[in-house]
């Protein structure tokens, strides 16, 4: 039998992602050996070392260069020997080598139906009252590679959400969150399964019905 | 009881969008009076003259000055107090004067979901071409007023369509195009019974339910 894929999830905060993809450890088809965090208060933490998964804590503020700082989570993750990265409220802008080491292994969830509303400046709250002030009807959310281009690497699942008459932000993303969660869920099992393959920019899932 | 509307249809080709509004004319709570034309062999104007709709054709290359161009269509409009127009594949880019003087009275189908997909160059064909090339498993339709910026205008109505594996730019037309048609039937509809209140750039679209 082939080998579980090992999993590290990097989070800053709540961590709510992270708590969907414990929630379905044993129908991930792969393992989450792994929680990074860059700050020590992140609940995420203990969400993680409350289900007995590794959480480390690397703090980018004690870091002076910001290569170390990175080159230090990179020792971490191949220490652990893991395959899929998934950040999950990551707040922390990554740089060129770390990208490339983790080329199609690391995936990003974003709240809105890219391209439309990401890019930089476009994160948490901000998505959605831009979503709001732009009077669109409907959003959704993406589940994608990340590449150099920030939110424009190649989609592996996206799920459209109703915006409502007087939506709020929260309202908003609170719908939002509930089909993140799930296509996040969906798209690590994919992984897994080595069912997303990628040519150019377009991803391919194998043996998915329409 | 209230005035039915009168619309003004404008048109450069095929029509098809045309011919969904006269197949729904009853219940548009408003009156197809004038059907234009940008050229003579538009398929369009024999879908209108063949259900009675004036069908009038006004060549732009007949104009010297598009300014020109654009007046003998407004003093043609106006003739027919029309109180909404439709752009339903309309192949010319509209001026200044043209736009303000039907203000939030004047609506176009976009096939793809806006913002995404939009803005000069993204007509026709080359918009699902696009969505097909940017791997998203997600794209739609988009009624909107018309503004200055192409595809910029407050959105009336979107709607969502799934982009399929093998999918390809004829299939995935054919899909959106249905969307359209509903789509436009259905905002012609909301406008026709003083249900849409624009809001800088938002609609409101009154007595909707969620």
């Amino acid at each position: 039998m082939k080998q579980k894929k090992r999993i590290a999830v990097m989070i800053s905060g709540n961590g709510s992602n992270l708590q969907a993809l414990i929630d379905h450890q044993d129908s991930l088809g792969g393992e989450i050996v792994l929680v990074l965090s860059s700050n020590e208060e992140a609940k995420g933490l203990e969400r993680a070392r409350s289900v007995g998964i590794d959480g480390i804590c690397i703090d980018s503020n004690a870091f002076e260069e910001r290569n170390m700082y990175e080159q230090m989570m990179l020792n971490t993750l191949e220490a652990y020997e893991v395959d899929l990265i998934v950040l999950a409220g990551f707040m922390r802008i990554l740089g060129a080598k770390f990208i490339q080491t983790y080329a199609n292994r690391m995936m990003n969830v974003h709240p809105a139906l890219l391209p439309s509303f990401g890019g930089p400046g476009y994160y948490g709250e901000r998505v959605h009252q831009a979503v709001l002030d732009a009077g669109v009807r409907v959003t959704g959310a993406t589940v994608h590679f990340v590449t150099i281009d920030t939110d424009a690497g190649p989609i592996i699942l996206q799920e459209c959400v109703r915006v409502h008459p007087n939506d709020t932000i929260q309202l908003l993303q609170k719908r939002v969150l509930e089909v993140e969660h799930r296509l996040l869920v969906a798209a690590v099992r994919l992984f897994c399964e080595d069912r997303l393959v990628v040519n150019k920019n377009c991803i391919e899932i194998v043996g998915m019905e329409e």
